[in-house]
């Protein structure tokens, strides 16, 4: 059975930067999904900000086994109501792949519980990602050491998350910096997964490899099982009458 | 340099319910400064739900340590802005405890990130708290290899939190249920501590060894650095021309 | 393709005592292999102690994506050259699962960095495992909240591992003692489970829950890729020249 | 009561090697137990490699509540039974601080379980060891984001270790290499610290912010308890007969 996958952006910048509309003219979530599409298991849809609910319906989310989220300019638009629908999702089994500026929005702190606070810089430099994990099913199929990317926005320690469950990239920057560029956690049933690269001036979503690491990545995160998030009173001697 | 604690209850079982008042007159926080304050190297203060700002101003929370957590009721009543300020002085660096019902108030919902969520029962039962990290400074000076409290409120796994950084404790109950009663975590630069004992209609905070891991508890978790949580733009090189 | 599951067992106790011989007349690892065999994605064959190289050439251990363990009586008897050889297997991806009385084996010691120490006690009492990360692909297709068998011996914490990166199920014991019966960790790309259940004085591998355990911990091992031990001196520039 | 840090150090390197002798005259050992006598708060002593039972007899292990480990030519010359009695001081509550190459020596590898390789150069290039946890006592009093060393010996990703449990330092290189340079974890009741800097041909160990760092982790990783390794029967109901 496919996985479902649903590809959420905010889809802002594609309409507002001439700049960005040239490198994703439908938006970064059409060329994700067009990607992941490819992949043959994987069966994708997405969804957008101002869509009603955001395209986040209780029946989309209860039919996605992966949430990817891309967002930056408008987080404080996504309304509290969806975030809990997710958070929910999450903590039942949905898998959660954050990408890029999506380390500020609502969903990723609510999941993580710190700020996801990082240093930045926009100067188009090179940044190299190192696999520290090789052989996780989220690198399966990369057989370089690292993924070079031309040109960049830096991101900088000290990243403000949880001690990651798994560092999959740790990434250099040609300025200097270092930043844990692949992390995941587990939260109840559900798999989290940030993944750094992405900036919406650069057509980095075009680049095969991370199309591959984001395949894995949806293959790793779907949802295997259901966590029930009742808190029940339990009689003396309940299991035992069963 | 002493440690500054403050321990904060909602206060209001103590003032509604005949028993409970019968067992803590005065409020549990006070019990449990009173234990705290024995200590020698704590320097106590209470705060309450129904003082102005929660007993939480700024001032006190900048002042402030470690931080003692016990709310069951009025969860609800807490508000949002005096919950963002602890989180915020959590990662910051400030000391967090979080105690029985606690689970479910919102500042430990948010540094977790899940429901916090677990089975119980209310049958006066016996508990036994196991020390599965003997040498931890938070078990200190407790020479025995379990603690018992002969009538408790039983919690029952699962227990929806993310996996916790170090198990202090797991309990059973005569019912046959189990509990991991005593976890930390670290939020930023915050330590978390979540312990288990202490419903409010059995005398559990007089028991000197439970006072006795509070204030073991309160030395671990004491603030120790600053952690900034700016966002800073960095131009390049910036870090070699300090 | 087939997971490629090779069940080791000591295989002593089996000759040597007739009521183990009663209970597995041909060896544990017998009857576990036949209840592995009916899922019809794992490919099982098996292999013992006293067999040439303890059943495990490096063309057995080459072939196999997950390895399960038993020992007790006669750990000391494992060759050291064995040891290293299954421990690179498991750094290089091959999936390790250690059962019962194995957590006192020379490979589990070796992984894990401590004595893998416990209380213990021979008592036929009842023991309930808790799952206390349901929706986690270990436990798929287990309902009922616990496990529970009828007459088990008795381990008790602390339990001397790492902090267990997933805990998956806590036991309580009729006795009123607990233990982390189902713990996982990750050493190099090899995942590591390590599940309690099994005495040779009862039926325990017989019992269809826990064969349904092993099963699903067998898929979740599987070893997915591959990680080089290299430790490669790098010329100035390596990776860009690629 | 003073923290008693045994520094060892291999003490080879600086005997064959002219280099080496410059810099560190009396040994590696020598500068660093100087610095952090300096502290105030640390009582220090030294071992190396060829005294008697390499300096470390049970008596001086005993009265040692850290012991900071540096070796690289001859980690074959250690005997087995001293890494024995190190270990088991370590899971009974001794902190361990392992200095750069000795990444590879016999006590990191057995705490660690994994084979701690990584990628290497010489080749005197800058690195920078960026502050992952500001806020952590082992990075107390340090001000600046990051700690630069103008000239070091490369160590790259991936380092095949265990995920950290707390990531205090990551690195990049000139190169654009990165590593996670300083780590930690826990054993039984000891902490294990790895810090990357110190190579011998550089005047590393002279730098006072990585002698600031090493007092610090002394003091973070001080024997606090003591955790038995005893694995006792135990009868039924013993812990309520007490």
């Amino acid at each position: 059975m496919s996985i479902r996958v649903t590809v959420w952006n905010e889809f802002r910048h594609e309409k507002k930067n001439e700049t960005v509309r040239a490198i994703y003219p439908d938006g970064m979530h059409k060329v994700i999904a067009s990607a992941l599409g490819k992949a043959g298991d994987l069966s994708v849809r997405t969804a957008t900000l101002d869509e009603p609910e955001h395209g986040l319906t209780q029946e989309v989310v209860d039919g996605t086994d992966v949430l990817i989220w891309w967002g930056h300019m408008a987080h404080s638009d996504v309304q509290e109501a969806i975030v809990d629908r997710v958070q929910e999702a999450v903590l039942k089994g949905m898998g959660l792949i954050v990408l890029h500026s999506g380390h500020y929005s609502k969903i990723f702190r609510r999941m993580m519980g710190t700020t996801c606070g990082l240093c930045w810089r926009e100067a188009a430099e090179r940044e190299v990602l190192w696999l520290t994990k090789p052989g996780h099913p989220i690198v399966e199929g990369i057989t370089e050491p690292c993924i070079i990317l031309p040109q960049t926005e830096m991101y900088g320690e000290p990243f403000d998350i949880p001690e990651a469950e798994e560092t999959i990239f740790i990434s250099s920057f040609a300025g200097g910096e270092v930043f844990r560029s692949g992390c995941t956690w587990q939260r109840g049933a559900g798999k989290v997964f940030y993944f750094r690269p992405g900036h919406e001036t650069y057509p980095i979503y075009h680049d095969p490899t991370v199309q591959k690491v984001i395949t894995n990545a949806c293959r790793w995160a779907a949802k295997r099982g259901t966590k029930s998030l009742d808190c029940p009173n339990r009689p003396m001697g309940w299991f035992e009458k069963k």
